[in-house]
């Protein structure tokens, strides 16, 4: 498992790498897809599920940040306000996140007969990309039960989840190369306690030629090899492409069992902008770079009735949990793009996966 | 017109009133409402038109502020970043947002057929309150067709549009009354020159005994009438609220003529918290205050390919406007309290209108 | 004691006061003014210290809110990322925030000899507004030894300290009348358990004629007497102010001892300007509306080697404190005015006591 | 001139770099240093002049970001708030922001008598880092004297103005080696139309092994190199720092004469995160990372008296500044690790100059 030990990328990690080296090393994480792929549909919905039991009753401590607000993410406002996240987080194309958020308010409500009559309502967190490059994004093909089914996924899914093109990846392209789901984790030691940290991230940003991990310049190194092939296919898309800018976005969830406050989580998820920096973007204008922190070490009471205590760490020892979000977040993109294959979508677009470029 | 002349608050009004007293004084705004009232379903739609014209293709500057972020609206993300509106604004419940942002992208992809293919997506922005007190909100009646018919409404509608209990008001509650939709405006002179501002909001915040108006403290003056009108009806739910919190939301609309960026609207934006509090609200931890702003005198070009000039106004010449924005949406919120009729709705639960006690 | 009580303003208080209805209710809370008044100066130093103890090594938690930016409030920005307040917190004029920050660093300096060598640095907070209407503001008169002195005087002050044009208010003007320090306080049952909370704000905002309280249009009701009398003494400035717009600005410090976070406390800096709208501000374009909120429950070990407990109150239970800030501010602020006594300053401006008015 | 060119980093320019490769480039801007080294002073200040002529009378647009708030920088509230820098802009050690707030008022009451009399206060911008680790940061020598000087000496500046240990950089360490002040500038093309954006830092942050600059991996290839040094010097500040974490802080400035507003001045700064983060830096908790940006294109007339144009690029067109100021950014740290020598301060600390070791 890890791009690193495969492709010889030297990432300069500073922390192991968790189990699987992915999200669901994080305990209780889960991760499902809903792949939609067919004709010109090259879309889906990936559902994570931040820790086990009724969310909405026993809510997580979450914080999140909009690197660039090119984006319609879904849910922040009360994230912001109260610093819960209180239902699992849907990934999935632009313009599926109203029947993402319909299919969290239908899958909660199952759950919590009060909500809506005795008690409030509840704040559903989606967060997308635009994959029109690959998928025919007009059509909305995307439904409630899609959305319900990667959530069904999830809850039986094997913690080795697939990367790349799949689920709400299906469609998504990044730095010119074919992208989509990514992950990644560490653990780190703090004051004697391991903790762990896990990304899970949908690549679709960036521009060719960008590209970079570690001591490689991956796209200027691979420039003619993608030129050679693309112009052997007759792949219009790279001539397209090639001078154009960053575009897409980037939609990224850091999950750890680190007892964190959701001022802290908001401080980590600052800190996925220089791990995207690392595989080359600079936040380009079009693209909705956001990311969501939770942690699974205190749950909130929706019903507590009186003062309780909350463990958090000091600040001053968050540095490692701040470089492992860094490491993760930069080496979900690099798994993103080396697990999605090669995939041809809507008006033929083509985009290479990067991995038949490594070999 | 108006809600002074007609019940004789003292409201220290400091500019005039436009001609309707409506948001629709702002020339080019229009407003539409699609009310679903039958059984326990006491819910709706307002659509809000900002400007005449391809609102996606020439942009209008926009501006907003979470007062309080227990709430669900979406598209403030990229409001916030990029400062501009593309899409009209729809108000509904808290369950029907992924709905109504289906609907605008519907209405957006019909006019814009480069959307997701040439171009990037869109961004629509729906604004919610929980009307669960008298809506079976849980049953989630509301459909892209109601929301759509808000919109095609909108473009037909009367300006002097109806208020209270209609559209998004329909099954909202304020201040222990039956709430709503309510609008105001103020005409402005700055440097020479008239400006118009309105503001159109939904309410559904405050407790029973906060409510007051100039120099009436409403509800401590009517506590004992309505107490003795719910003890005649058998009417449980007032006794039921009285020793209960601040509760629900208000979401908010400024609309202005005045030419002001993005920064400027969001300072108007942050004073409708003022405008609030003079109705005696203190924005409860479960109430969603959410304000956006936009003035339609600059539009901004999608496709623009140079630098443009954007007029402006300097922000030492915007207190009127500051001002204005304090008074609209007081009296805002008072007049959808005096237009809203009594409402019995689901559970039984019988919301009176303040109307019913000033005369 | 107590504004309502003499006054007769009719303010619906929802919760007792403290005992001092003043700010050093909140126990440990200390307040020192140091004043400077002779010839043209008309300027001084609050010193608000939160809590016994060394406050670097056992910092505090605290948020703060913006209302309107047009201000230099110092030390915000670790404030807003920490969530700490590691000193205590200075009021003072504009020009005089520099030396108070140079003051609160000797402060910390003879208390911790590790700061700058073995441990990192310290973050002072100072407020300021600007009392050019009858100080000679340009002189810059405020001495660090004049800080340091409003510190010491705290140390040894009676908890029942002056109001008015003391200290920082010597001279500050509001809504037309002398404004300066101003201060209340509630008690309230949250879960079985009583806590205070206090604020201490300096006035120095809002025009002649929007002053209001409860029931009460104080500026509208008072604008002839007010008028005659300026006239009776060839009091230009009255005639020269009355068309004038909202200016100055208003500091606002809110203490409580019940258990909040740094977010919560946010929360509550932010219904600030619910407080000061019942009063008649609308947050002029030119007025620096800034509130620091901090909770003595916890104290935060700068030295903590391991993850620890805060204890805070559900959200839920939030809206008591909410509302008892709303009423502390609105009451600050009309106790600042009454305790304020007419005063002439530079250019022989005359601000004129509000209870000249009222008796 | 320019770090690539001498020092064979590659760094994968996409833009030409202006004249001098430094923020003096962008026509109007000036750079000043002074400079305390003496015993254990290690110390200065460094002023940016961002245009000619009376900055508080006509006033600049600027927007900032504040990346890691573990900082004490001055005058941001209400450059947030108005969007505009109306005084120069001066760095210096964390203790001495308050004498420079001071000088930056002497400065601006001198030109404009009628500040705090018939106008309102002047905002100073002063941002800082913590040099204690080569000066005696306790002892405060910095006088306003100091800074007027600082400022001074940037009007008649040559315009290849000093880099590394001058100014504020005088006492600042980074990387583990010695840092200080950095710059770079880069020309770009858009619509037709030459820009310049240059950037000016002064670094303090990061820890050693991490410092990398394009395809190389610095820290991890001068390892055993600096460790080999340290050793045969006696020097124990290596074998100290080794295990240590990210500390210090890093300031920016970006200046450019494309016509931009202050909300894509904050888009600009935002991006400064990912020129850093090419350095190797993860925003370490107790590093203050903070930007801040402006545009010499419009100039904001403080007196006037009605709407006036604001000229802006397309959000669509500021891809290459984006990109210009990740590229400006990581190359000014660069350049100030290269221009400063090794250098020995209090308590005997050495930090070597990285030139050193690239030789």
């Amino acid at each position: 498992m890890g791009v690193e030990n495969k492709w010889h990328f030297n990432l300069q990690r500073r922390y192991r790498t968790g189990k699987l080296n992915k999200i669901t090393d994080v305990p209780g994480v889960k991760v499902g897809h809903l792949t939609l792929q067919q004709g010109d549909d090259n879309t889906g919905v990936t559902a994570i599920i931040p820790a086990p039991g009724n969310l909405f009753k026993q809510k997580l401590l979450a914080g999140d940040k909009v690197l660039n607000g090119f984006g319609k993410t879904a849910g922040l406002v009360q994230v912001d306000e109260l610093g819960t996240l209180e239902t699992p987080i849907l990934m999935t194309n632009t313009f599926a996140v109203g029947t993402c958020l319909n299919a969290l308010i239908d899958y909660s409500l199952k759950d919590n007969p009060d909500i809506g009559l005795t008690t409030g309502t509840v704040n559903p967190v989606v967060m997308e990309c635009n994959d029109g490059d690959l998928n025919d994004i007009r059509a909305r093909h995307v439904t409630e039960a899609n959305a319900l089914s990667a959530l069904a996924a999830a809850q039986t899914a094997d913690p080795n989840f697939a990367e790349g093109g799949v689920g709400a990846g299906t469609g998504m392209t990044c730095m010119g190369f074919k992208g989509g789901i990514g992950s990644a984790s560490r653990t780190v030691e703090i004051a004697g306690k391991t903790y762990h940290l896990g990304c899970l991230l949908n690549s679709n940003f960036g521009f060719f030629g960008n590209l970079r991990a570690g001591d490689f310049l991956i796209g200027e190194a691979l420039r003619n090899a993608v030129l050679d092939r693309a112009k052997q296919e007759h792949n219009p898309k790279y001539t397209r492409y090639l001078p154009d800018k960053d575009k897409g976005s980037v939609v990224m969830v850091i999950a750890t069992d680190a007892p964190l406050s959701s001022r802290q989580l908001r401080r980590l998820s600052t800190r996925t902008s220089m791990g995207l920096a690392r595989t080359g973007s600079y936040s380009g204008d079009g693209s909705g770079d956001i990311a969501v922190a939770f942690s699974t070490a205190n749950r909130i009471d929706h019903n507590a009735q009186s003062a309780y205590q909350v463990e958090v760490l000091p600040d001053s020892l968050l540095d490692d949990l701040f470089q492992a979000t860094v490491e993760t977040v930069e080496e979900s993109v690099l798994s993103s793009l080396v697990h999605a294959k090669t995939t041809t979508g809507i008006r033929d677009n083509t985009f290479y996966s990067l991995a038949d470029f490594l070999q």
